[in-house]
Protein backbone atom coordinates (compact mmCIF):
# COMPACT_ATOMS: atom_id res chain seq x y z
CA UNK A 1 0.00 0.00 0.00
CA UNK A 2 2.90 2.16 0.63
CA UNK A 3 4.44 2.09 -2.55
CA UNK A 4 2.16 3.87 -4.98
CA UNK A 5 1.82 6.95 -6.67
CA UNK A 6 4.81 9.03 -8.44
CA UNK A 7 7.73 7.96 -6.93
CA UNK A 8 6.67 4.17 -7.52
CA UNK A 9 5.67 5.14 -11.64
CA UNK A 10 9.40 6.79 -11.66
CA UNK A 11 10.81 3.38 -10.25
CA UNK A 12 8.38 1.25 -12.79
CA UNK A 13 9.57 3.38 -15.79
CA UNK A 14 13.24 3.03 -14.31
CA UNK A 15 13.02 -0.17 -15.01
CA UNK A 16 12.96 -0.26 -18.75
CA UNK A 17 17.01 0.69 -18.79
CA UNK A 18 18.55 -2.36 -19.61
CA UNK A 19 20.45 -3.89 -16.59
CA UNK A 20 18.08 -2.05 -14.12
CA UNK A 21 15.68 -3.93 -12.26
CA UNK A 22 13.55 -3.23 -9.45
CA UNK A 23 16.27 -2.65 -6.13
CA UNK A 24 18.09 -0.95 -8.63
CA UNK A 25 15.47 1.33 -9.91
CA UNK A 26 14.25 2.15 -6.26
CA UNK A 27 17.69 3.10 -5.47
CA UNK A 28 18.05 5.46 -8.48
CA UNK A 29 14.57 6.93 -7.68
CA UNK A 30 15.81 7.94 -4.39
CA UNK A 31 18.49 8.91 -4.98
CA UNK A 32 17.27 11.09 -7.63
CA UNK A 33 14.34 12.80 -5.31
CA UNK A 34 16.56 12.99 -2.34
CA UNK A 35 19.60 14.01 -3.69
CA UNK A 36 19.81 15.43 -6.83
CA UNK A 37 16.64 16.81 -8.16
CA UNK A 38 18.56 18.76 -10.84
CA UNK A 39 19.46 15.66 -12.42
CA UNK A 40 16.04 14.08 -12.68
CA UNK A 41 14.73 17.33 -14.53
CA UNK A 42 18.13 17.30 -16.73
CA UNK A 43 17.12 13.86 -17.31
CA UNK A 44 13.68 14.48 -17.78
CA UNK A 45 14.32 16.99 -20.18
CA UNK A 46 16.89 15.06 -22.20
CA UNK A 47 14.73 12.43 -22.82
CA UNK A 48 11.47 14.57 -23.99
CA UNK A 49 13.78 16.33 -26.44
CA UNK A 50 15.44 13.48 -27.82
CA UNK A 51 12.08 11.54 -27.93
CA UNK A 52 10.70 14.17 -30.23
CA UNK A 53 13.84 15.05 -32.01
CA UNK A 54 16.42 11.95 -31.91
CA UNK A 55 15.84 10.15 -35.91
CA UNK A 56 18.09 8.12 -38.16
CA UNK A 57 20.56 9.28 -40.56
CA UNK A 58 18.82 9.71 -43.98
CA UNK A 59 21.95 7.99 -45.38
CA UNK A 60 23.78 6.01 -43.01
CA UNK A 61 21.03 5.12 -40.38
CA UNK A 62 22.63 6.40 -36.89
CA UNK A 63 21.23 8.12 -34.62
CA UNK A 64 21.06 11.63 -35.12
CA UNK A 65 18.77 14.68 -34.84
CA UNK A 66 19.75 15.92 -38.10
CA UNK A 67 18.32 14.75 -41.81
CA UNK A 68 22.23 13.95 -41.82
CA UNK A 69 24.64 12.70 -39.09
CA UNK A 70 28.05 14.80 -38.49
CA UNK A 71 30.22 12.28 -40.30
CA UNK A 72 27.81 11.79 -43.36
CA UNK A 73 27.49 15.61 -43.14
CA UNK A 74 31.10 16.11 -43.28
CA UNK A 75 33.11 17.17 -46.08
CA UNK A 76 36.97 15.64 -44.98
CA UNK A 77 35.54 12.45 -44.79
CA UNK A 78 35.59 10.07 -48.17
CA UNK A 79 32.12 9.15 -48.98
CA UNK A 80 33.29 6.49 -51.31
CA UNK A 81 34.48 4.02 -48.59
CA UNK A 82 31.40 2.71 -46.10
CA UNK A 83 32.05 0.42 -43.09
CA UNK A 84 29.25 -1.12 -42.08
CA UNK A 85 28.43 -1.70 -38.56
CA UNK A 86 25.80 -3.05 -36.24
CA UNK A 87 25.30 -0.04 -33.92
CA UNK A 88 26.45 3.43 -33.72
CA UNK A 89 28.06 2.29 -30.55
CA UNK A 90 30.47 0.51 -32.85
CA UNK A 91 31.06 4.08 -34.81
CA UNK A 92 31.94 5.48 -31.90
CA UNK A 93 34.59 3.03 -30.89
CA UNK A 94 35.88 2.89 -34.67
CA UNK A 95 36.23 6.71 -34.29
CA UNK A 96 38.05 6.52 -30.94
CA UNK A 97 40.25 3.79 -31.98
CA UNK A 98 41.14 4.48 -35.49
CA UNK A 99 42.12 6.66 -37.87
CA UNK A 100 39.26 5.55 -40.18
CA UNK A 101 38.44 8.80 -42.53
CA UNK A 102 35.68 7.17 -44.29
CA UNK A 103 31.66 7.05 -43.55
CA UNK A 104 29.31 4.39 -41.87
CA UNK A 105 26.55 2.37 -42.29
CA UNK A 106 24.24 1.66 -39.26
CA UNK A 107 22.53 -1.89 -39.85
CA UNK A 108 20.86 -0.94 -36.08
CA UNK A 109 20.77 -4.92 -35.70
CA UNK A 110 21.82 -7.94 -37.10
CA UNK A 111 20.01 -10.59 -39.29
CA UNK A 112 17.95 -13.12 -37.29
CA UNK A 113 15.50 -14.76 -39.05
CA UNK A 114 14.39 -16.97 -35.72
CA UNK A 115 13.84 -13.25 -34.40
CA UNK A 116 11.91 -12.09 -37.48
CA UNK A 117 14.86 -9.59 -38.49
CA UNK A 118 15.64 -9.71 -41.88
CA UNK A 119 17.33 -7.95 -44.70
CA UNK A 120 14.55 -5.43 -44.95
CA UNK A 121 14.27 -4.44 -40.91
CA UNK A 122 18.21 -3.71 -40.96
CA UNK A 123 18.30 -1.83 -44.04
CA UNK A 124 19.93 -3.57 -46.63
CA UNK A 125 17.67 -2.81 -48.82
CA UNK A 126 18.51 0.63 -48.31
CA UNK A 127 22.24 -0.24 -48.76
CA UNK A 128 21.98 -2.28 -51.78
CA UNK A 129 20.80 1.39 -53.42
CA UNK A 130 23.75 2.83 -52.48
CA UNK A 131 25.68 0.12 -53.16
CA UNK A 132 24.00 0.13 -56.59
CA UNK A 133 24.53 3.78 -57.17
CA UNK A 134 28.31 3.08 -57.66
CA UNK A 135 29.65 6.03 -55.30
CA UNK A 136 31.07 3.35 -53.15
CA UNK A 137 34.33 1.96 -53.98
CA UNK A 138 35.37 -0.05 -51.23
CA UNK A 139 33.14 -1.85 -48.56
CA UNK A 140 34.43 -2.63 -44.77
CA UNK A 141 32.42 -4.89 -42.76
CA UNK A 142 32.49 -4.73 -39.08
CA UNK A 143 29.45 -6.32 -37.58
CA UNK A 144 30.59 -8.34 -34.81
CA UNK A 145 32.36 -11.91 -34.66
CA UNK A 146 29.27 -13.55 -33.46
CA UNK A 147 26.85 -15.99 -35.94
CA UNK A 148 24.70 -13.13 -36.96
CA UNK A 149 27.25 -10.61 -37.17
CA UNK A 150 29.04 -13.30 -39.74
CA UNK A 151 26.28 -13.78 -41.30
CA UNK A 152 24.88 -10.60 -41.80
CA UNK A 153 28.45 -9.62 -43.13
CA UNK A 154 28.71 -12.55 -45.33
CA UNK A 155 25.11 -11.86 -47.00
CA UNK A 156 26.44 -7.90 -47.72
CA UNK A 157 29.76 -9.26 -48.78
CA UNK A 158 27.57 -11.52 -51.48
CA UNK A 159 25.27 -8.23 -52.16
CA UNK A 160 28.67 -6.06 -52.61
CA UNK A 161 30.52 -8.71 -55.30
CA UNK A 162 27.51 -8.95 -57.14
CA UNK A 163 28.14 -4.75 -57.81
CA UNK A 164 32.02 -5.45 -58.06
CA UNK A 165 32.43 -3.33 -54.77
CA UNK A 166 36.03 -4.58 -53.14
CA UNK A 167 34.58 -5.55 -49.99
CA UNK A 168 36.84 -6.67 -46.73
CA UNK A 169 35.96 -8.28 -42.99
CA UNK A 170 37.91 -7.41 -39.81
CA UNK A 171 40.55 -8.74 -39.50
CA UNK A 172 40.57 -12.20 -36.51
CA UNK A 173 43.55 -12.91 -34.71
CA UNK A 174 45.34 -12.42 -31.25
CA UNK A 175 43.95 -9.61 -29.52
CA UNK A 176 46.49 -7.09 -28.55
CA UNK A 177 48.29 -7.87 -24.97
CA UNK A 178 46.96 -10.99 -25.04
CA UNK A 179 49.05 -14.35 -24.21
CA UNK A 180 48.65 -17.51 -26.53
CA UNK A 181 48.31 -19.89 -23.83
CA UNK A 182 44.79 -18.05 -22.73
CA UNK A 183 43.27 -17.37 -26.47
CA UNK A 184 40.62 -20.12 -27.64
CA UNK A 185 41.25 -22.15 -30.66
CA UNK A 186 39.05 -20.57 -32.47
CA UNK A 187 40.97 -17.62 -32.84
CA UNK A 188 43.83 -18.76 -32.59
CA UNK A 189 43.72 -20.51 -35.76
CA UNK A 190 41.88 -17.94 -37.43
CA UNK A 191 45.09 -15.61 -36.15
CA UNK A 192 47.80 -18.43 -37.68
CA UNK A 193 45.90 -19.28 -41.19
CA UNK A 194 46.02 -15.10 -41.23
CA UNK A 195 49.54 -14.67 -40.46
CA UNK A 196 50.91 -12.07 -42.02
CA UNK A 197 54.70 -11.95 -43.98
CA UNK A 198 57.21 -9.47 -42.12
CA UNK A 199 59.06 -7.88 -45.01
CA UNK B 1 33.02 14.87 -33.06
CA UNK B 2 30.80 11.99 -33.59
CA UNK B 3 29.05 12.32 -29.61
CA UNK B 4 27.75 15.19 -29.70
CA UNK B 5 24.00 16.45 -30.10
CA UNK B 6 20.89 15.03 -28.26
CA UNK B 7 21.64 11.30 -27.82
CA UNK B 8 25.28 12.73 -25.54
CA UNK B 9 22.80 14.59 -24.12
CA UNK B 10 20.91 12.07 -22.50
CA UNK B 11 23.86 10.17 -21.91
CA UNK B 12 25.08 12.51 -20.19
CA UNK B 13 22.50 13.28 -17.91
CA UNK B 14 22.27 9.07 -17.14
CA UNK B 15 25.28 9.86 -15.73
CA UNK B 16 23.53 11.17 -12.75
CA UNK B 17 21.98 7.73 -11.54
CA UNK B 18 23.71 6.18 -8.67
CA UNK B 19 26.16 3.03 -10.10
CA UNK B 20 25.84 4.29 -14.05
CA UNK B 21 29.38 5.37 -15.81
CA UNK B 22 29.74 6.45 -19.26
CA UNK B 23 29.40 3.09 -20.42
CA UNK B 24 26.04 1.76 -18.82
CA UNK B 25 24.72 5.65 -20.09
CA UNK B 26 25.54 4.77 -23.74
CA UNK B 27 24.26 1.27 -23.50
CA UNK B 28 20.65 2.39 -21.50
CA UNK B 29 20.79 5.70 -23.96
CA UNK B 30 21.17 3.66 -27.27
CA UNK B 31 18.74 1.21 -25.76
CA UNK B 32 16.06 3.11 -25.41
CA UNK B 33 16.39 5.20 -28.83
CA UNK B 34 16.72 2.01 -31.02
CA UNK B 35 14.74 -0.48 -28.95
CA UNK B 36 12.29 1.45 -26.65
CA UNK B 37 11.12 5.00 -27.12
CA UNK B 38 7.98 4.23 -25.40
CA UNK B 39 10.20 3.31 -22.51
CA UNK B 40 12.09 6.52 -22.95
CA UNK B 41 8.75 8.92 -23.50
CA UNK B 42 7.56 7.17 -20.10
CA UNK B 43 10.71 7.51 -18.27
CA UNK B 44 10.36 11.31 -19.24
CA UNK B 45 6.83 11.64 -18.35
CA UNK B 46 7.18 9.60 -15.31
CA UNK B 47 10.49 12.26 -14.23
CA UNK B 48 8.78 15.40 -15.24
CA UNK B 49 5.95 14.72 -13.07
CA UNK B 50 7.61 13.55 -10.07
CA UNK B 51 10.07 16.72 -10.02
CA UNK B 52 6.95 19.04 -10.53
CA UNK B 53 4.77 17.48 -7.61
CA UNK B 54 7.08 14.95 -5.48
CA UNK B 55 7.25 16.58 -1.70
CA UNK B 56 7.83 15.57 2.16
CA UNK B 57 4.89 14.55 3.61
CA UNK B 58 4.06 17.19 6.26
CA UNK B 59 4.27 14.73 9.17
CA UNK B 60 6.72 11.91 8.42
CA UNK B 61 8.81 13.72 5.86
CA UNK B 62 9.15 10.99 2.91
CA UNK B 63 8.64 11.32 -0.19
CA UNK B 64 4.92 11.85 -1.73
CA UNK B 65 2.69 14.23 -4.00
CA UNK B 66 0.27 14.89 -1.15
CA UNK B 67 0.42 16.84 1.79
CA UNK B 68 0.22 13.77 4.16
CA UNK B 69 1.70 9.93 2.76
CA UNK B 70 -0.82 7.33 2.75
CA UNK B 71 0.77 5.83 6.01
CA UNK B 72 0.31 9.62 7.97
CA UNK B 73 -2.74 9.88 6.73
CA UNK B 74 -4.31 6.42 7.09
CA UNK B 75 -6.98 5.67 9.37
CA UNK B 76 -6.01 1.73 10.52
CA UNK B 77 -2.09 3.25 11.44
CA UNK B 78 -1.28 3.64 15.30
CA UNK B 79 -0.57 7.55 15.15
CA UNK B 80 0.95 7.01 18.65
CA UNK B 81 3.81 4.67 17.56
CA UNK B 82 6.29 6.31 15.14
CA UNK B 83 9.33 4.14 13.93
CA UNK B 84 12.26 6.54 12.97
CA UNK B 85 14.13 5.22 9.84
CA UNK B 86 16.87 7.10 7.40
CA UNK B 87 15.31 6.33 4.23
CA UNK B 88 11.92 5.88 2.61
CA UNK B 89 13.27 2.84 1.70
CA UNK B 90 13.42 1.80 4.44
CA UNK B 91 9.96 2.55 5.68
CA UNK B 92 8.76 -0.41 2.24
CA UNK B 93 11.21 -2.36 3.66
CA UNK B 94 9.77 -2.43 7.31
CA UNK B 95 6.22 -2.55 5.64
CA UNK B 96 6.53 -5.55 4.13
CA UNK B 97 8.36 -7.33 6.46
CA UNK B 98 6.64 -7.03 9.62
CA UNK B 99 3.37 -6.52 10.66
CA UNK B 100 3.95 -2.86 12.40
CA UNK B 101 1.14 -0.85 12.27
CA UNK B 102 2.31 2.33 13.59
CA UNK B 103 3.38 5.34 11.63
CA UNK B 104 7.45 6.13 10.85
CA UNK B 105 9.16 9.34 10.58
CA UNK B 106 11.85 9.32 7.68
CA UNK B 107 15.16 11.53 8.88
CA UNK B 108 16.17 11.59 5.31
CA UNK B 109 19.75 11.44 6.12
CA UNK B 110 21.61 10.20 9.11
CA UNK B 111 23.51 12.58 11.73
CA UNK B 112 26.91 13.47 9.83
CA UNK B 113 29.01 16.58 11.76
CA UNK B 114 31.64 15.84 9.06
CA UNK B 115 29.39 16.28 6.00
CA UNK B 116 27.83 19.12 7.72
CA UNK B 117 24.81 17.30 8.52
CA UNK B 118 23.27 17.97 12.03
CA UNK B 119 20.11 17.25 13.69
CA UNK B 120 17.84 20.01 11.77
CA UNK B 121 19.19 19.31 8.47
CA UNK B 122 17.75 15.59 9.28
CA UNK B 123 14.44 17.00 10.60
CA UNK B 124 15.16 15.75 14.37
CA UNK B 125 13.73 19.78 14.87
CA UNK B 126 10.53 18.50 13.82
CA UNK B 127 10.50 14.95 15.47
CA UNK B 128 11.24 17.18 18.83
CA UNK B 129 8.24 19.16 18.08
CA UNK B 130 6.22 15.82 17.55
CA UNK B 131 7.44 14.28 20.83
CA UNK B 132 6.81 17.26 22.82
CA UNK B 133 2.97 17.41 21.83
CA UNK B 134 2.89 14.58 23.84
CA UNK B 135 0.81 12.88 21.15
CA UNK B 136 3.48 10.03 20.98
CA UNK B 137 3.42 7.18 23.05
CA UNK B 138 6.42 4.86 21.77
CA UNK B 139 9.46 5.55 19.97
CA UNK B 140 11.22 3.03 18.01
CA UNK B 141 14.60 3.64 16.64
CA UNK B 142 15.04 2.24 13.62
CA UNK B 143 18.50 3.35 11.52
CA UNK B 144 21.25 1.65 9.94
CA UNK B 145 23.58 0.18 12.54
CA UNK B 146 26.35 1.94 11.11
CA UNK B 147 28.44 4.80 13.07
CA UNK B 148 26.23 7.56 11.76
CA UNK B 149 22.87 5.24 12.52
CA UNK B 150 24.00 4.65 16.25
CA UNK B 151 24.52 8.24 16.44
CA UNK B 152 21.55 9.23 15.40
CA UNK B 153 19.63 6.78 17.19
CA UNK B 154 21.54 7.62 20.69
CA UNK B 155 21.10 11.20 19.61
CA UNK B 156 17.10 10.67 19.26
CA UNK B 157 17.10 8.35 22.41
CA UNK B 158 18.18 11.18 24.49
CA UNK B 159 15.07 13.66 23.01
CA UNK B 160 12.24 11.16 23.85
CA UNK B 161 13.90 10.32 27.46
CA UNK B 162 13.43 13.42 28.02
CA UNK B 163 10.08 13.86 27.20
CA UNK B 164 9.02 10.95 29.06
CA UNK B 165 8.21 9.00 26.10
CA UNK B 166 9.18 4.84 25.82
CA UNK B 167 12.27 4.55 23.71
CA UNK B 168 13.18 1.00 21.55
CA UNK B 169 15.73 -0.08 19.16
CA UNK B 170 16.26 -2.66 16.75
CA UNK B 171 17.33 -5.81 17.76
CA UNK B 172 21.10 -6.86 17.19
CA UNK B 173 21.43 -10.55 17.13
CA UNK B 174 22.30 -13.44 14.41
CA UNK B 175 20.86 -13.05 11.26
CA UNK B 176 18.07 -15.67 10.34
CA UNK B 177 19.70 -18.51 8.51
CA UNK B 178 23.06 -17.59 9.48
CA UNK B 179 25.73 -19.92 10.73
CA UNK B 180 27.65 -18.60 14.01
CA UNK B 181 30.63 -19.57 12.54
CA UNK B 182 30.80 -16.76 9.90
CA UNK B 183 29.32 -14.17 12.36
CA UNK B 184 31.35 -11.15 13.00
CA UNK B 185 32.49 -10.89 16.76
CA UNK B 186 30.86 -7.91 17.68
CA UNK B 187 27.22 -9.34 16.25
CA UNK B 188 28.18 -12.33 18.20
CA UNK B 189 29.01 -10.77 21.22
CA UNK B 190 25.06 -8.30 20.80
CA UNK B 191 23.28 -11.49 19.96
CA UNK B 192 25.16 -13.16 23.49
CA UNK B 193 24.05 -10.38 26.05
CA UNK B 194 21.13 -9.54 24.36
CA UNK B 195 19.91 -13.89 24.75
CA UNK B 196 16.35 -14.30 25.72
CA UNK B 197 14.91 -16.23 28.16
CA UNK B 198 12.70 -19.17 26.66
CA UNK B 199 9.74 -19.64 29.03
Amino acid sequence: MQKQGLLTEVIDALCCLPGVGPKSAQRMALHLFQRDRGGAENLAKALQLAVVKLGNCKKCRTLTEHELCSICASATRDQHVVCVVESPADVWVINQATDYQGVFFVLNGRLSPLDGIGPDEIGIDQLEQQLASQQITELILATNSTVEGEATAHFIAQMALANHIKVSRLAHGVPVGGELEFIDSSTLAHAFSGRREIE
